[in-house]
């Protein structure tokens, strides 16, 4: 594109300065996606990456820490390392405190000498990647607005969650983020949107003419959006055990997905066109029912291995953080009244599995009752998955060949699996970084969007807490807790098939 | 099923006589039938196989002859000899005329007594299986009504094509068995309706949700029904140059395939339902019009081995005998009116090729367009394919992964192929073979479809004969007469993608 | 048509006879609807109408009691006399027995004079209309069949409900005329698919593009199809307590009602291809379950001039026949699969009513809840009205008129109501005989038709019989027993707006 | 509504300033609508009604021209004439300039001196009604916004169209409006849009299940909204010629009703997401291409009293103003791509008629083709008509009563026609100018939607404009050029039945 041809071939200078460049998301994503896109030639020409921190390191231990997951996904061996040693050329480091102004007045005057380095007319790009905690959020930003703006370019901020705890302190920080950067220059990151089959559920849904005619109450009995992990907090309960499932992943992760699913198509693929029909569709939601709601806690299996969540040394010991939870969104609009959206995530499960599963309606009128597997044939599913591999299937009711009539449904590859190697697959990170760099919005959440979002789980969530609602136990390893269960049979959500595991 | 378990286990005793016995069909597709039939045990317990031919010959000559294609789908070598012999050891042969009633006359008496030897109490079965030419079907129908017919149990017919050669003929042809036989008895046989796909079309169209809310004018674009042999008539031009590819392939194969995609749901899946709904759809059918008709006859390549339909030795100089048509069938009912049935067949053609296309609508309102691949890429297409092999795929268009949205569309496979192997998937001959002992009328065209399929075809065809049309010219080898091409692109019919080369 | 014109103007005499001429049903019904066809230029030219009965009596004290009904519906006096004088002329009354093939020889004789008299050669058609009790049915046909058939012509014969009284004497009946007329032959009559509204359904569904999208079950949440009478049984208890109320009208009025207008579009308007649909809806029912059948006997109210059912004299102390029936028909097909048809008759009831209200679902993701009204809304329904008036109106939601938004719901007249005035509607028998005469078998229903109707209804009329289920008390002019809205709520068949009052 | 609470009974106190009071448009429309909310208690209640103009006039001077088309809806004469000496004690008037910020500062004197005679310390608000030519909009609109804004309530804008000549001048227009008042003071009205039954629009497509299947390309032929009047321009002709009949009423008013035709539902029906529906079906919408739009100009019929439109001599002897247009716009989304929206509208014609005209598809496999009537019978339509009265009707084919099957289509009223008395139907200034006093926006055009619509039109009037292209010559008191009914043709827009006539 333009913006493309502007940043990798013209006279540009792009600063990106990580915050918080020590932590372990620095290291193990986001330098790794910059060195991809550097890679893959699609960074700024000119360039410099700049780490910030409270610690005093060096540069080389500042590099040695930074740059030891960088990795080519499609070069090999003597390529790839002339290209790292290239990129770790304009690595910098710069360490300072994220509530002093006089910090970011200083982190100015070092970029402003690295920008004049380059060329003093030039114009000149700042990038801040947001890598800190919840509570230096706003001194941060703050800042950045006042002491560090771009003084010729663009100026763009990258958070990410968590964005408050409920509508009220979320709105809190919007409007603090509001007082010092406009809208468009702020990029809340929810990486899941950055998925390739995420990516795809565009594609699938508005460039082929047989799923819209399904996309509806009609055809969808259920869809279930399931996030499951086999670790537990291991050690690092502080941040969690504040936030808990809900807010971790749910309210944000599993419900971004949710919007692309139910979204009503976009009047263009513009960013703000596609990001209109996400807020419109979270704002026909109604918010969740404390009955439509199983919050569970995990237990010990009576291994050393797998303690129980309360057990954890980071984890209070009365703690009642729920660390699963399944949810029914209930999306009030023409489209989708009555089909619920089922949401499920949970730590220290049977399974690490992150997937979409749209589950379709039995056939009326079925023909086949009385055929040899006829009855029990599972529903036709749509199923995109994001882990642990990417990929699309369908179930589709076939014939067993032979003199017999006899059904069975099969799981059929609508893409990715065996058909692309994980080259081919960028990380989420480097899509959402180089979305950054251009501009784009399509993958960021508005502050709209957001407020919509909180109104979803806020209520349900201060009667959580409100109450001291006990969370269910379910012992680490195992499916979750069987009231979740129960909660899917009531709104009709079928575990058939190779679903029946996996729910 | 119950019907199974008396014939095979049971006390009844049924002779197949195969007439026409030492012809090219006999050897080459029923004896391997039955004896395949016989190998997977759904074949009678008690009973003989006759063959029945005017040629003088003993039995061993006839057991060499018509044997010597039999083979096991399933078992190996010993354990297939073993059946083998087993299976020659009942076949019989009876030499006779075909419009001879002392022929038959006899023949009653060679079966009467292979039944009393079996035992004179027991019920009696006979099947007759017609692979004789048209000429002395009702001949040899009258003698078997008259002197043949079984005395204690049923007596079945097995007809093949042509049945006539357009409405008069056909109904002076069904009024003549009918006078003969009641229409119970009487099995027209369309070999292509016993395909596997063929069968699977009733599965996935009305054991899957998905497709019934896409079968329609709203998502179909056309439905093109494709028969192409590489093979010129070779030879054997004498029964064709009479009857012509309307006649041979498309009137019967393509339009009864074609039933099958059209209809409307039956009210269950019972022989007759599915009859009357094939019936009622072929009656919503106009008949041809003259312009919806291009046909060819192919001219030689140039080399000896491919010489022209008109240079063979067995058609006359002068023939105007179509060796490939192309027509376009409307469907004239509330869910197909607008959408072209597009049937193509053909010899001596590019490709050996049978299958059925369906080509969906653009998507309305198209957001990709400006997306890089978006206004060339191909609609969805649902193709069931029965030649070469059996398979069914679905064209869906994917996001090729990568950091640009860019769009490909793919052929994704549906069911059987890489899943089956060729052991699993009986002949079209023995699924109806084995219909016709259980008395499972499904795949037999009954008379009045065979009515309301000539209506279709017979002003189109006389007009042909009145006005002495001649074909257009195309070579052997090639893709058949570019007049079909501008058929097909009157009515929208695209050639995109893979299909382009082989429409 | 052809056929009217060889009828009105031809060289055809055409006998028309009355067996049980001296009945209710004659003097009411048949003479009134044959003068009718007469004076509008519908009867055939030639002809005799006979009366036959058991009792002795003159033509003159015949013509007395069968004529005196006789009224034109759009001429004025004097020319209607004229018409009554010539019609009468021609009207005859032979006395014999139902079940003696000597007064059946007897008849033959009457008849080939009268035909003889109109012209030796000419075809003489003979119409046999049966007003007579279901137990001599059989010997009445077989008497025609034997001895009075038409010689040139043809012969058909009107038979009117009961049909039998479950599927086991319903199929000895059909069995026994089988035997004795041809199908085409027999013309089994249901008067109420003789009302206009009735065959304006065909009109509606199939002519107007607008109500197929809503016809099936996405759009449509219940149908209910209601004939109450206000009269009881008024000392005409024995057949009726023989029968019951769910042989007398639901299994034949009311369903015939429904199979219109659930069936699929048929192939044609043709007679057989209506019939062919009907018959597939049918087999399409489930058997009525026990607890989805509601059976009501009405109490007197107090009054000496509203006794209940069991105070009749002509009805047995201890009868548990049910003058009232609510049932569930559940339609097992694509279309239909969990949308109740409501069916509810009774006897002395708060109205006379007989209607098919087709009710819509609500509005999925209603936009209206918070607007004054908007809640409590009726859904859209249509109403098919029979009697007392025919009348088509469908409900809709409009804004009231004014400067805030409110709604309201309205039922809007589609057709007839005030439109057309009496004499443009014709009766339903003329319709019917005319049908006859023109051999139009659309609106006559068929032996499989039948079979497929009883089988609906035989188990659940089976199990009330074997275990004396007591039907629950109604009072005389009331709405029904209380147990029957229950079902409906269960059925979410909602009584709103004007039809809480009439269900 | 609470808003109603606080304006009526409240502490407020409301000054509502018309801006060029003297002009037509004010005494004809603005007065009337202001007494009319008077009357009807939709008033505030402490208010002042200044009107402003240049001319200088005495009080009663001002009255006596601005009142004398003051009526009651709804009133009898004494109960009216009292609500009218009320009504006028509050009207004030003061002289000044348009283009002077010392008249808007003498103005806001006299306002404050107003409000302050009410209370020093309640809120004041201040509406101003544009009634001005467009050359003064953005003078008045900095006189207002620099020295006469409320300083403790709210101050609003009403403009009226012209909103600019093209894309560029409404974007100058808005982006200096922009400058002086915030865009939620801002109301561009559209008087169309306060019709009742265009009101009725939402409530009939978003609170009927039955409208929406139909909603579609699926099932919609066409739909046509007309605009005619039977006046020319009559000595008015000077600010027309420069706008020409696009510009003054397609491109706005049809624009306008199509957008809520033809826009998805909003997720609520706030103001805002109705605009951002509507908004989003003008984008959806291509420019009008060249051939897709025929313009016209009416000529003499040859009578003094109809002169062509440049004999008139207020007009150019060679305007090529078009004084008709006939466009055909397309949707370009899923639910629309292909429906033709056809836009006509002119002066001088056969008739005073607007209306939206929703043509339905024909029935696919229509059963009724042999059916006297069938073949022409006409497509269902949904009129839904603004004037000469406001009416709803749908047109639905019926079965006409008697023997005969006989088709006849009837349009059937729905709503308003005879139902409700003009008394009931508020106009629409009423409705809109209650709208702006409670601040609700659903009725007024957005900057966006204006940039859309202009979008739309704006190359085709540039073409026009740069190419000089003739209009085709009309006779006053005809339908319009020929040329518009091939346009008609060509988009399959077929002019059945009544609507041949009005078209």
């Amino acid at each position: 594109s333009e913006d493309d041809a502007k940043l990798t071939t013209g006279g540009e200078f792009t600063s990106i300065v990580v915050v918080g460049a020590t932590g372990d998301l620095s290291h193990r994503k986001i330098f790794p996606a910059l060195f991809s896109l550097f890679v893959e030639k699609h960074f700024p020409k000119n360039y410099a990456v700049v780490g910030y921190a409270r610690s005093s390191m060096t540069l080389d231990q500042f590099k040695e820490k930074s740059c030891k997951r960088l990795a080519c996904r499609a070069k090999a061996g003597a390529a790839c390392e002339s290209d790292r040693e290239d990129f770790v050329k304009n690595i910098h480091y710069f360490s300072g405190q994220y509530d002093s102004l006089a910090s970011f007045q200083a982190l100015d005057n070092f970029l402003a000498e690295l920008e004049r380095g380059f060329s003093p007319v030039a114009t000149h790009n700042r990038l801040f990647y947001f890598s800190i905690p919840p509570s230096v959020f706003l001194a941060t930003a703050r800042g950045i607005a006042h002491a560090a703006m771009a003084r010729t370019g663009w100026t763009r901020v990258i958070i990410e969650k968590p964005f408050g705890k409920d509508s009220e302190s979320s709105l809190e920080l919007s409007t603090g983020l509001a007082r010092l950067f406009p809208e468009e220059a702020i990029y809340r990151i929810d990486h899941y949107l950055g998925k390739e089959v995420v990516q795809n559920l565009m594609v699938l849904r508005f460039a082929n003419l047989i799923f819209e005619p399904l996309w509806n109450r009609q055809s969808v009995a259920s869809v279930t959006i399931t996030f499951k992990e086999e670790l537990g907090v291991e050690g690092r309960g502080g941040y969690f055990d504040e936030y808990g499932i809900i807010r971790d992943v749910m309210q944000n992760h599993l419900l971004q997905i949710m919007a692309l699913i139910a979204m009503e198509p976009p009047v263009s693929l513009d960013a703000e066109d596609v990001r209109d029909e996400k807020v419109k569709v979270l704002r026909s939601c109604l918010p969740i029912r404390n009955d439509d709601l199983v919050v569970g806690q995990y237990v010990g299996d009576g291994t050393a291995q797998r303690p129980g969540y309360r057990e954890d040394a980071t984890v209070p010991k009365d703690s009642i953080t729920p660390t699963y939870a399944a949810a029914v969104v209930r999306v009030n609009n023409r489209r989708w009244e009555g089909v619920p959206f089922f949401l499920v995530c949970g730590k220290a499960m049977d399974a690490r599995l992150a997937e979409i599963r749209i589950q379709f309606q039995q056939v009326p009128g079925f023909l086949f009752r009385d055929t040899p597997g006829g009855m029990n044939i599972a529903r036709n599913e749509l199923v995109i998955r994001v882990q642990p591999d990417e990929a699309i299937f369908m179930s589709v009711v076939n014939k067993v060949p032979g003199l017999k009539t006899r059904l069975e449904s099969k799981e059929l590859d609508l893409e990715y699996k065996a058909r692309f190697s994980a080259a081919d697959i960028p990380d989420a990170y480097e899509r959402l970084i180089l979305d950054v760099l251009h501009g784009d919005k399509s993958l960021f959440i508005r502050s709209d969007e957001l407020e919509a979002a909180w109104d979803i789980f806020t209520p349900a969530l201060h009667h959580l807490e409100k109450h001291h609602v006990r969370p269910h136990p379910y012992v680490w390893g195992s499916r979750g807790p069987a009231e979740a269960d129960a909660l899917a049979a009531r709104h009709n959500v079928r575990p058939t098939g190779a679903s029946a595991a996996r729910l």
